[in-house]
């Protein structure tokens, strides 16, 4: 059987429930990339669990070698271990269905996502966040609009959108600068009023993280900020907040005073 | 000091932080208002937890004695155990601001949410679900549009809708089969195509409980569905479907083959 376990954030954000299936698990394979973290969570995560027999998988390990990785679940109680909330990640359903088909039990533990983490550190509203996006890793020959497009449909209903982007590693990622950089270049040819130099916003870098660096201010003086490492987040805030929405950007994230405008 | 603890949809899911601060805590609330769950939880909160002095807070408990229960804390470490994640009860910012206000510290540990364990369960996607939507209790005198006009927005960007449904106790609640009725009562006004007969939804009754209930069929179908007891919650279904989600609504939920109809 597989048990497929999302670990959320930091190690420390594991399940009871997901140690106890760690520790009786006949072989623990830990997903290194849909996500960047450091090597340290690595090692906790083998002190939690109690072993040091953990294989990491890369993207390609895994998409190749599904059949492969299945099917040594079919005598073996295979965990694996994915950051965050195994369900933000598509390619998890493959590994359900595929089970499905073959006849392997397959259960998904949930673990804390980016989003959990989001509402608690900003104290943004859940009933206030549109549609979840994410842009991936751009280039002169690679640039789609429809995160931008996404984001437009978000904003025209007055929500926030939280804008996950693509870190594949430490030095190969989409940088809120970057993001910020791409969605100024898209407003500039849809004019869906996305952004601007003074739309609000929130730079997400290293969330939970020991350093990490979360900052609300106008998109203007975001783009002046060294973020630092991946993984990288961009939170767009919508024409109008809630004023308890208001209250806590000031108290929670020092955001400027200003954004009580905002309050209608 | 006061931490703000999600314990998820069940003990189980309790992170092992929270288990952490839980033990060290001089004293545990449980907050039992925002949802209703069955006693066994608590009884197994506090095996977990290893003591037997957790005190019940209701809902007016807590917003009317706000102050004491914050004054508390300048002393002591308060622990404040919540279902879910803390952050989906708007409520619990209050706490965050009055403690900043006061100079007390406080903080927030996520829970597993509801949202988290629906794409589990479902195997739908995040990107495909727009703004979370909740229904309160409904009376003849008490029927707003609001959660309809919201639906329809999603409805509108193609986008599933997560709705949560109101429960002050086992009896008092908004059931699965309420919920449709007061939809389709608005789109027999507004006529916005939220809801039909034939529109594919998911009831969700008790999820992760001992004995949870959770269907994906056409609303026709669904409504006479005997669901019992609180907590229920609706999964609204966009037009189109992603082939992968409708795989998995049929492998993962026994769903009509028909849902199949609505990949494009």
């Amino acid at each position: 059987m597989i048990t497929i376990i999302g670990f959320g954030i930091r190690p420390k954000h594991m399940s009871l429930e997901a140690l106890e299936v760690l520790k009786r698990a006949d072989k623990v394979f830990l997903e290194a990339y849909t996500n960047v973290f450091p090597s340290s969570f690595v090692e906790e995560l083998k002190r939690i669990i109690g072993t040091d027999d953990i294989t990491l998988l890369k993207r390609e390990a895994l998409e190749n070698n599904l059949d492969k990785f299945i099917e040594e679940s079919r005598s073996k109680h295979v965990a694996l271990l994915i950051q965050g909330d195994p369900m933000f990640a598509t390619t998890h359903i493959n590994i359900i269905l595929e089970c499905k088909k073959k006849g392997i039990p397959c259960k998904v533990l949930s673990g804390i996502s980016i989003y959990n983490r989001i509402l608690a550190v900003t104290g943004l509203q859940p009933y206030r966040f549109g549609r979840l996006v994410s842009i991936p890793l751009l280039s002169k020959n690679f640039m789609p609009s429809s995160p931008y497009l996404k984001i437009a449909e978000n904003m025209r209903s007055n929500l926030h959108t939280l804008v996950l982007l693509e870190a594949v590693s430490d030095t190969e990622f989409l940088s809120i600068n970057d993001a910020i950089d791409y969605l100024l270049k898209m407003e500039s040819r849809f004019r869906m009023k996305v952004i601007s130099d003074n739309r609000f916003a929130i730079g997400v870098a290293r969330l939970d993280y020991d350093e990490g660096i979360i900052k609300c201010d106008k998109v203007l003086r975001l783009r002046e900020i060294e973020f630092g490492s991946p993984p990288h987040a961009l939170i767009l805030l919508a024409d109008c907040l809630h004023f308890l929405e208001a209250e806590a950007l000031i108290e929670l994230l020092s955001a400027p005073i200003e954004v009580k405008r905002l309050v209608k």
